[in-house]
């Protein structure tokens, strides 16, 4: 963290998932803020964020976490920002900055937009980082180290407030980029939802398959199947909320996807080999770059070690 | 390895890949063979093969390879298999046991069958085993262990040549499982051909994009868009025959995966969030099931470490 970082004087993090507990974790590490009030809906989530000793105060009523509070981030599915903005908007500070992780930009404006008061920063945020788990144990204070943050900021938000909410993420790791919400939602559809939604396709079809049993596909997803799992393993009711909230730009790419598949799928039927070898010496090349960049590990198999195990029949 | 296992006379390699390559360090690692003799095609791949001192002998003729080898495997793309048996056939030893390592089985058993001897041993195998890695520097020793093997031995092989083969791979660390080569074919074009083709189509659709940059698609891929990149980084010429040689089979399960991809298109234009909250939870499961069976790392993110990184701009 740099030296000229100004803690807050109180970060409310409405929502413990993955996000959440890892902000929270960062926030006490890299002292960001010199209270850190937690909010969550279920009694159960909030006694183990309190258990795991990630805040300072734990609240079941957002609205309580929120009072005083310089930044409030939402760490909620972006199907529940507006309901939640609704409960804590007369609760919140004048100044504060108000912000989200959310992974869709365009509706999450939408919703928490006519709620705020006039006199608060909006400033939504996302990070590009997760795992495949969820919940407030999931969280760790490397998730966003090296990993990008996109800020959308809206009209009406002040370049102070932005610059602000900019050196907090930076000094949880990130670098930070800004965009529009429109942008944005263009790109993770195809860098993310696109992907999510293709993984949990292939998984279920696997699943539903007659004549593989599966046990079988269990047995040889070492063959390629496995990498698929981890995406479809993500957090369903975060997932279903994307792609709601995300729809025409989600419809978009893969109208496209489904258009360059019928092409592949018509080089196979009619044996363009050339055709065929030409795609995949194209794509080779995408990884390469992505390593360069330092968005993942140059081993083998993702660097994957293999668990020490009971084999099954 | 078992005390009890008889290392054979000549193992002959046709073909130095990431497949090859790892057989080779195994039988020298586990003493599976008294001689380790390789060929391949490319003069310049040969003379990397003996400068990492992966056999005892070299060959840019496969037939002098085979010459008194009692186990012959050919790990040449399956699209060649036709090609190289015929060439060896006149030099194979009587009663050796010829096999290969072809991710399609029914077209290489139908390629390799009638160019070989009566006198010889035909079992072909399958390690389902690999990384996105190619040639003779990519093997390594552990590739095959705790991965399944699947050999489809065809009529009119002898069983103790298959027990043999079978106890060569189970020395290499694998479990061995035996079925047709067309259950082999249709169970491997859902858990690996499919996976493949899928990760080729995002990649490219990915990059041939209009609205987003390159640039960007690499910058935050790590929000889902990297997992797919390993696959697309696979060997374009192995790939290439993979298509090309089980065509039937993979354009099947792609009829099925684009069905489904078309019920989950719907449900996320009509708003069905129920539907895809039910589909999200369901291919959850599986992921549980294959890091039980071992058969992947229960570590967040498959235990990626991040690489120590200079910034792109």
């Amino acid at each position: 963290m740099s030296e000229s970082f100004q803690p807050f004087e109180r970060l409310a993090l409405i929502g413990i998932g993955l996000i959440g507990s890892s902000l929270a974790i960062n926030a006490r590490a890299h002292s960001l803020a010199k209270h850190i009030a937690i909010s969550t809906r279920r009694a159960e989530t909030l006694t183990r964020a309190e258990e795991l000793g990630l805040g300072d105060s734990f609240h079941l009523q957002a609205a309580d976490a929120v009072k005083d509070a310089d930044l409030v981030i939402l760490c909620v599915p972006v199907g529940s920002v507006g309901a939640v903005t609704k409960e804590i908007a007369p609760a919140l500070k004048s100044g504060a900055i108000v912000s989200d992780v959310g992974s869709v930009k365009g509706s999450v404006i939408a919703q928490m937009r006519p709620h705020l008061p006039e006199d608060v920063e909006f400033v939504p945020a996302h990070p590009i980082a997760g795992t495949e788990q969820s919940g407030p144990d999931a969280g760790f204070l490397e998730l966003f180290e090296k990993r990008w943050c996109i800020l959308t900021p809206v009209q009406g938000a002040s370049e102070a407030a932005t610059e602000r909410l900019k050196t907090f993420w930076i000094a949880c790791g990130s670098d930070v980029e800004i965009m529009t919400a429109e942008h944005h939602d263009r790109v993770l559809a195809i860098v993310s939802h696109l992907p999510h939604l293709i993984a949990y396709n292939i998984v279920g079809t696997a699943y539903d398959m007659e004549e593989v049993t599966q046990s079988e596909v269990v047995k040889y997803s070492a063959s390629g199947f496995r990498d698929f799992t981890r995406l479809a393993a993500s957090d369903p009711t975060m997932w279903r909320d994307v792609f709601l909230n995300n729809r025409d730009a989600t419809l978009e790419v893969l109208a496209r996807f489904s258009e360059d598949l019928s092409v592949l799928q018509r080089a196979i039927r009619d044996g363009k080999g050339d055709q065929l070898f030409e795609t995949f010496t194209k794509t080779r090349a995408i990884r390469r770059e992505i390593i360069e960049a330092g968005q993942d590990t140059p081993k083998p198999n993702f660097g994957r070690t293999k668990p020490p195990k009971k084999w099954e029949g």
